[in-house]
């Protein structure tokens, strides 16, 4: 019954937060060099919040795992004949091996994703914003060493800052304190970082509100919109 | 498997346009009243621009009508369990009897929800800025007078720019003529109306990037996300 397409369909995970979901999705018709509604990507989403808390569950703080309902889900829109999936939550990577394992989805991996961008910008040297949960799991910086790059994160102080952006600004939906986000930038650069990663996709949603600047921000969620359009056979705009 | 919810799942029917529901979903988390990711509500979104043109098959230009595709996505999203469905494109509602008809799902009228908030307003004579499809259908007329409410349409040139508007700016992915834009609204109040029905998907992106005067203009979009959030059983924020 449905038209015919020479595009493939994306399948979307979200919910973790709806916020950054949202964001993404705009980023994907943003991005997707269309003229008509009929050019662009079929894409069936699952905007999921009640996946439980990544972060809470790698920390130990929550006893049930967000694994199972992200399988579940990729069962879901495996079913539908997807082409690709995306989970635009980058804590949430923590449980890609365990969805391929369960599932044989095609799941885009963001970090990944992301090392190869890092990569193609010539950086030596990045600066990581991220969760708690993604910092802990030190799965950025396994990736990353993988393309011969090198990752810091923010100590304590800062980093508490980053949590709190994440949790009580953008989550909250709440006003991001920007004074306080762009200490965290200088103290990064302080450290000698070529490029700061926007490794949640919270702050994703600070970089829409704030237009930060290009050439120092890698924003997790652009690229994983960009990676996506071209696993669906889309053709990217910039 | 999934965790308990009190709140029932939302089903959109989207992609007409995708930047329409795209910002539509981004309605739906900002007017949820939340302070975590967990307290928002489940979506199933079917973002689908393959769904044939609505004006085109009301005009008589194409002839693959939208109703079996918009019909397909509602019974999948009814096999979800979801509590209620969405479309978020105010010219589809001319397809909302068949689909009702067809599959029996709890679809939300787009354009009953607009007439109830016009009633609520207290407006009596309202102007409508619309595609050529949901005009010529008149189709919110209908509605309106069922409620004792005028409905004046644009003369045949400012109906031009409105098209313009919605095809070759929003559609199209390009910057709006905001002065075009302006002067349809300037001849709706000229004609006498209390208020403007922002009654196209497309137009709600275009309040949304200009930021229009809530007391002149009703958005559509904004209409059926307080409405979806309250079918779903979640408390909306203003």
């Amino acid at each position: 019954m449905s038209a015919p397409s020479n595009k493939g369909t994306l399948g979307v995970i979200g919910g973790m937060g709806p916020l950054a979901t949202a964001t993404f999705f705009e980023l994907l018709v943003q991005h997707t060099q269309a003229a008509t509604d009929q050019e662009h990507l079929d894409i069936i989403i699952y905007n999921m919040p009640r996946i439980p808390d990544r972060t809470g569950f790698i920390l130990g703080r929550n006893e049930e795992s967000p694994g199972p309902l992200l399988s579940e889900y990729a069962r879901k829109l495996q079913a539908e004949g997807v082409a690709a999936i995306a989970v635009p939550c980058v804590t949430a990577t923590y449980f890609y091996d365990e969805i391929i394992k369960s599932t044989g989805a095609n799941v885009i991996n963001t970090i990944d994703e992301i090392a190869v961008h890092i990569v193609n910008r010539n950086a030596k040297k990045i600066g990581l914003m991220a969760t708690d949960g993604t910092i802990t799991t030190r799965i950025f910086q396994k990736y990353m060493v993988k393309y011969g790059i090198e990752c810091v994160t923010p100590d304590e102080a800062h980093q508490k800052l980053v949590m709190k952006v994440i949790f009580e600004g953008v989550k909250a939906g709440r006003d991001v304190n920007m004074s306080e986000f762009h200490s965290v930038a200088a103290h990064l650069k302080d450290c000698g970082c070529d490029a700061i990663i926007l490794g949640c996709t919270e702050l994703s949603v600070v970089n829409k509100q704030h237009g930060l600047d290009p050439n120092v921000f890698v924003d997790a969620l652009v690229v994983l919109a960009g990676a996506s359009i071209l696993r669906c056979g889309g053709k990217v705009k910039f």
